[in-house]
């Protein structure tokens, strides 16, 4: 705990990824790329989930789960997708290990046990699922099919980083069979809704809504909808995507539907997901040189009481008193921890739940007892009051409120001062290089200048803004006419 | 709908396995050995896990979440463990495909990217867990360790059947840290009773606590707890484990402790799991020829409303008053369900709540509207009865408890009416091969009359009781002397 923690102004990467280990999120395992989310950090995402779940359902979803094995010959059905995903992939090869008879007490793997057909570790389930929903859809009442699955799923990725981007990795995603195009186009595009207020409301995190660009978009689909956030050191987190697949996977897996009229028709295919990489992107937003700061909607502990206190029953005067209060603030839905732990001093409980980003601490001191008040401390702006015990309850309550609404108009308003309208050239490289952040600029359209762009800049298209203003202008790089800027940064 | 369910009488096995998939529950997926939980069934999971995360955290333990791939180096770390489970293992040993040149859009795996070393895929976590743990553990400060993981595994069986055995299954894992043996060995009981009071009081299945015998224990234990169920067809089913695993992981990982006194110390280890077989363990406990019969607490839809009408304004009247009910039973915590559907007639939507095994199913009709009135029909008894509109609320609220219960008692008076005490190996034949359940029998206390009586019988011991009187008696095969009864039976 005592150890300084790299402030964000020295290394920024150094700074998230010392953080990430100190607040007790996270830690990288024996497994090359492969994270232990330690209880804190999976407390947070129990949080996500939680909120996720009911979001979806209130959509109309429900929960399924499918196997984590994908047979070679499925995987590969829709080409696009398999082509995508064929370079980090991890096989499963055999089903048996075996003594090893060159070392003992070792094992190795049985070379009579190789699996007829190689077995892939889902790297996302589009060919499991609509090869399984090909026996589940026959009509167009059948339709609209609404699964949503909870799972891990891995991508051999070369260079990780925690929570951001691991080879194995929890997420949901959302596979969805709809009769029409309308109704897949609008189904994709409210799940592109939901993650946006998810990432507002709770996360407290800003997003641009758009639409990637041809060659951003996920290996199988026709259209990605994104929503794009912009970290502090100015690079941008794709946060979640929506996919319009078209007919792509009901081509590919031979799933039609007869339709009211008696005809049979491939059916309209979106999926959808978010990952625990938007843990990473809620620690980038939003947590400073001290440590995690945490929007109070998905903080694990959101208020937490620390006695200052000179023997037993000092503590045990303070204890009686406090647990009324925090008998209230649980009865109002607020968690709270009171610790009491004698094997730490109050500075110490400070520090750790400082680094730890609880948003609210409430210390209590004989003086405060007398006084019948208590100190409240907030992690955000480390602003400290003196409140009185009778309205603490009412006080934190309004102030957890604050808290989460500060957070999020601080993003908005650091968003804000790192977008920058550019016209020329120079400019873009200019401001990609020095300010970073969201640039605006023209893009004459094609995937060339999109890569050109990026090979001189390591700025890539993050999407093309829902909301744009149409507007005349010229490509940043080629002069060509355009007739809306698109949104530009580098990216994790 | 309409295809008749095989009765139990006929082919109890057969009968399982349609109606699993009959009532939408799960389904063999294109992965050997693999199933998909359906939305139906993945409900019924969703209300396992979220009383015993509730009953998990109750009892002190947090969630995280480990890598599902094992290094080879450390799951053979803990020689007993790695040897149980290393004729059932997936292993990884490539992490990429490549296109395949002898067929054109094919893929095949890129032989050059071999692993250096084999990862595998996660049977159970005792090895990565253990190696984390290592890192997590140094004073006495850090003990007790109390973690949770939900989780899927892959233990590469067979024989599958769907939720009974299958090849990847999801469960929940507990793996604890203790300062001492005994500190350890009351959280591995503490764990089977949490499990016999979940199987009881939620899935409304009586179970027998008890230990297994050696042959019998997780490969790694000390002493592995049990709770053992009877099925309608008078077989067993192990439906919890919890395993005291004294120190042999903390000397496989070497995790040592410094204890108060400033000594180094081993730590002492439990690990405890109930996996999606509990959902095969709740099918075979109470359903019956119609189909599934789920216990109030469990069932994803408690109450279904089915009205029976002509024409529109019948529907909508019937809907109006209906609206009413379905408000106030939710207020209560019920989970109702109004089946308005005109695609389907009122028979076949009873046959489906039916084979769906909802508890309680709720008709109206126009002249019901008339005289204020309800049909109640409850599904453990197929009993109906004409409520008053007045009174329905409370009627079905207290029906539901009352539902849960019998369903207990049944399943009570069946275990109590299918436990027999026999006293030679005649009678034990007799009862294995004939009436089947528990037998409750002396042994001498010998893994070779085990052997012997399961090769001779196929019937195994299930587990020592732990209420269990001290008797003396003769071993049921050998005739040697014994001081207590075991609980055999066959098993799945």
């Amino acid at each position: 705990m005592s150890k300084k923690l790299t402030k964000r102004s020295e290394d920024y990467s150094k700074w998230y990824n010392e953080l990430v280990v100190k607040a007790d999120l996270a830690e990288n395992s024996a497994v090359r790329g492969c994270m232990v989310i330690k209880p804190y950090g999976y407390a947070i995402w129990e949080k996500m989930q939680a909120e996720l779940d009911r979001m979806f359902k209130e959509t109309g979803h429900e929960n399924a789960y499918f196997p984590l094995f994908v047979p070679k010959s499925l995987f590969e059905a829709e080409e696009k997708n398999a082509e995508g995903f064929a370079k980090e992939c991890a096989i499963v090869t055999h089903y048996r290990l075996q003594t090893d008879p060159d070392n003992p007490g070792k094992l190795r793997v049985d070379p009579n046990a190789k699996l007829e057909e190689e077995l892939i570790v889902r790297p996302t389930s589009e060919a499991i699922i609509w090869n399984t929903y090909k026996g589940w859809i026959q009509s167009y009442r059948d339709l609209p099919l609404l699964i949503n699955q909870w799972a891990n799923v891995v991508r051999w990725e070369m260079r990780t980083r925690l929570f951001l981007r691991t080879a194995e990795f929890l997420w949901q995603e959302g596979h969805t069979a709809h009769a029409t195009k309308k109704e897949a186009l609008a189904e994709s595009k409210q799940m592109q809704e939901v993650y946006a207020t998810f990432a507002e409301e709770f996360m407290a995190m800003p997003v641009v809504k758009g639409s990637k660009t041809e060659s951003e978009r996920f290996a199988g689909a026709d259209e990605t909808y994104t929503i794009e956030a912009l970290m502090q050191d100015g690079k941008a987190l794709q946060a979640g995507t929506s996919h319009f697949l078209g007919q792509n996977f009901a081509k590919a897996f031979d799933v039609k539907y007869t339709s009211k009229e008696g005809k049979q028709e491939y059916v309209w295919a979106t999926s959808w997901g978010v990952s625990t990489r938007l843990i990473g992107g809620l620690i980038m937003t939003h947590s400073d040189d001290a440590g995690l700061v945490l929007p109070p909607k998905l903080a694990p502990i959101q208020v937490v009481i620390v006695p200052i206190y000179k023997g037993e029953e000092q503590l045990e005067n303070i204890a009686t008193k406090m647990d009324v209060i925090v008998k209230e603030l649980r009865k109002k839905g607020i968690s709270v921890k009171f610790d009491g732990r004698d094997t730490f001093r109050p500075g110490a409980k400070f520090a750790e739940y400082e680094l730890k980003g609880v948003p609210v601490r409430i210390a209590v001191g004989n003086r405060d007892l007398k006084n019948n008040t208590v100190e409240v401390a907030r992690r955000d702006t480390f602003e400290k009051q003196t409140v009185s015990q009778d309205d603490v309850v009412t006080f934190v309550s309004d102030l957890l409120e604050e808290i989460q609404e500060n957070l999020f108009q601080k993003a908005l308003d650091f968003r804000s001062t790192h977008t920058t309208e550019v016209d020329t050239f120079d400019d873009f490289k200019k401001v990609i290089k020095t300010k970073g952040g969201f640039v605006l600029a023209h893009w004459d359209g094609t995937e060339e200048t999109e890569d050109k762009i990026k090979e001189l800049t390591k700025a890539t298209i993050r999407c093309i803004p829902n909301e744009v203003v149409n507007e005349a202008g010229t490509c940043v790089f080629t002069g060509k006419s355009s007739s809306r800027r698109v949104l530009f940064a580098k990216a994790y």
